[in-house]
């Protein structure tokens, strides 16, 4: 069943190892399928290089698996709160990328510096607070799922705007329309929380951009007004 | 028509990726034809893996497009002013390189500490100022050529001698006197932003270079008591 | 004799340079035989692309060659310190991976700054005090191994908790159950030091990660509550 | 003629590439030959790509060329110099590898922090004082390569245990007892430059290692005493 989406989410999840964003097993990538309400997730611990798209697991948003050999991703209870709540994401990347999960580390949100990230992210890419004793030892994913589901909605972040997310001590989420996009959006946190850092230390006084800036640049790709691209 | 000059275009664009210098479709070249008036440059947000020469669009600089099937690059009008202003530029490239981008955001002029930099760039690579919120809001791509123009004519630079500027919150453009000169200028840039960067790291009380260091490896390249290679 | 364990320590060694953490022949891999208590390693200084897995040396705890044409690693002793005292460890790594290196050359301890560390390593990666006037001049790489199990035991740590560690102003060591766990435990002490230092430069009054974290990541990945992966 | 050194000094050039330590043509390798008295260089300016063993220059150490289609490296005087000076060396090389330039850039020694270095350097790696206008702008090649004699003299170094130098704004120079040792010089002079600038980073407060460690390491791979390696 959902051999399309299968073959997709293991495409996407190559692309981790391709695009320099994960070390060993470090990261998964799923997608979700509209019609049955089912989604694909990588397995857990599997090895990239022997990985074939039979290998996906297939699971409803109850947490029980429909269909695979294999345990799904232990972040599953994470993938399905987000699934859960924002009906519009159809594609869901974890990974511990360096620059990313430097800011996660450092429990900071990345100012949003220059155009690079206002092609992608509306503002700050925000950092969720740290869990509480009791929210990590019991159910730790899934409360992970509803402390990026609590930031989001304390900032009014709508998550189409800004498609991922750093979880503080731990590495980076984002999401997207399909899984593929949620993988760009992967390889651009990595790329601006790189820039932003080099930024921040090439100027310590440095200030996030104009307000200005990160209208014209989110807008000239997304929304009706988008000019950028053959569309 | 201009068909040597598409593929010298096209070229050029596939050494943006090959040098590391962008990430997904994050830049664009063109070149001018001097003959015609017409310049060539590549199309919007087109995946470099499928890209081919004759995908390349023809321009004139009323920014009318005179030959080919897609849209132009959204950094056109950029392009344009800096042809109609320097008729002794062939070819310009923007980048949203590492580094260069990082010195950008942090919105400094790149001092000139050392030879990588002084055979290339006579003096600092300038940062031009902020756009104002009317310049960002209309004709945006337009106002950044103006932006870089007044910039370098207010530090009375020779734009061959200063190939290439930063865009504050942006990017990098070089150019040169065609596409590729262009392109290799993208990449010193990177590299001598880099070393910048590193540099004042090391020693936070860093000093640029003697203007004698500048003048020496500058004019050991360029003009015509150059010694350097085999002309 | 023992070509099964001679295979295995070659490929484990042929890692090293993949896996980007050496340069030339800066690195070695052993492997223990508990049936013969003999242990494989790489021969002193010879380059891997024309070493083969018939030219690891084959050498007892006393420090004498059991058999091969080759003069074992210098630092065989500090191989055999290890192996005495820690029976569950199967295989030793010695690099100076760069990160890694940084941190064994600033003489600090690398915090548990989140759950990429804390994968792997319960608590923090020590740095071992710097040895003696006496200690470097007499016996040193043995030397080198005792520090090794004295900061280990001053500490309280389970090597197998804590499979790796710093030796100040010089590189870093690592163990496991067999060769190729202990150099995988090389790579992510790597990624951590990287990640730990990018940090640090983010928010210079970071705080190690809350012990919760450390906890629930590590005992998610070892011992019989264990829930990631497939076992 | 020496069309086996050229074979050498060719291979030792392509080195450079291949182990990241150039961008385009900034760098140059040359071997001596100590019974003729001449040297073979790599030709100005001329692209690594195309280059063959044939494009070598042969000169003599009065500068005169003896044999060659192309102009040699313009940096031939610095060579010479250093061949005049110091017979035991064999192979020089120049390069402006990113993190032994940026020490360069700096005008800042490189502290001995570890064994790394202290394997192939004995004590600091120097940066040679800044030219004065006259020495800029009258034979700035032969000047460079005095001033590198005037350092090591200063310091009472000898060559072949500090096989590397930092020219203040410039780059670096390494050398050997052959072209490809000096190549190898270059590689771990990169390597040493990178792990100094984390490990100086990462502790503010850090001091060169004892010299105990320094004697130890160097003498261990150097000298009658020397026990690293197979012989």
């Amino acid at each position: 069943m959902l051999e399309e989406l299968k073959e997709i989410v293991y495409e996407a999840n190559m692309e981790l190892p391709k695009r320099g964003l994960i070390t060993y097993t470090w990261g998964n990538v799923s997608g979700f399928d509209k019609e049955s309400g089912y989604f694909v997730i990588k397995p857990s611990g599997i090895d990239y290089d022997s990985m074939m798209p039979e290998d996906m697991v297939v699971m409803n948003l109850n947490g029980e698996k429909v269909e695979g050999k294999y345990k799904p991703s232990s972040d599953t209870p994470t993938h399905i709160e987000l699934y859960k709540k924002y009906p519009d994401i159809g594609g869901i990347v974890h990974t511990h990328s360096s620059f990313a999960t430097s800011w996660a580390q450092a429990g900071r949100d990345i100012p949003l510096y220059g155009t690079t990230h206002a092609d992608y992210f509306y503002g700050e890419i925000p950092c969720v607070r740290s869990l509480t004793h009791d929210e990590i030892n019991n159910e730790y994913e899934k409360n992970t799922g509803l402390a990026i589901i609590e930031t989001l909605g304390k900032k009014g972040m709508n998550p189409l705007y800004t498609p991922g997310i750093l979880c503080t001590n731990h590495g980076a989420f984002t999401w997207g329309k399909e899984p593929l996009e949620a993988v760009h959006n992967s390889v651009v946190l990595e790329e601006v929380a790189k820039m932003a850092y080099y930024t921040e230390s090439i100027n310590s006084n440095v200030k996030p951009a104009p307000k200005d800036i990160a209208n014209k640049h989110f807008f000239r790709k997304h929304g009706e007004n988008a000019y950028y691209g053959q569309n």
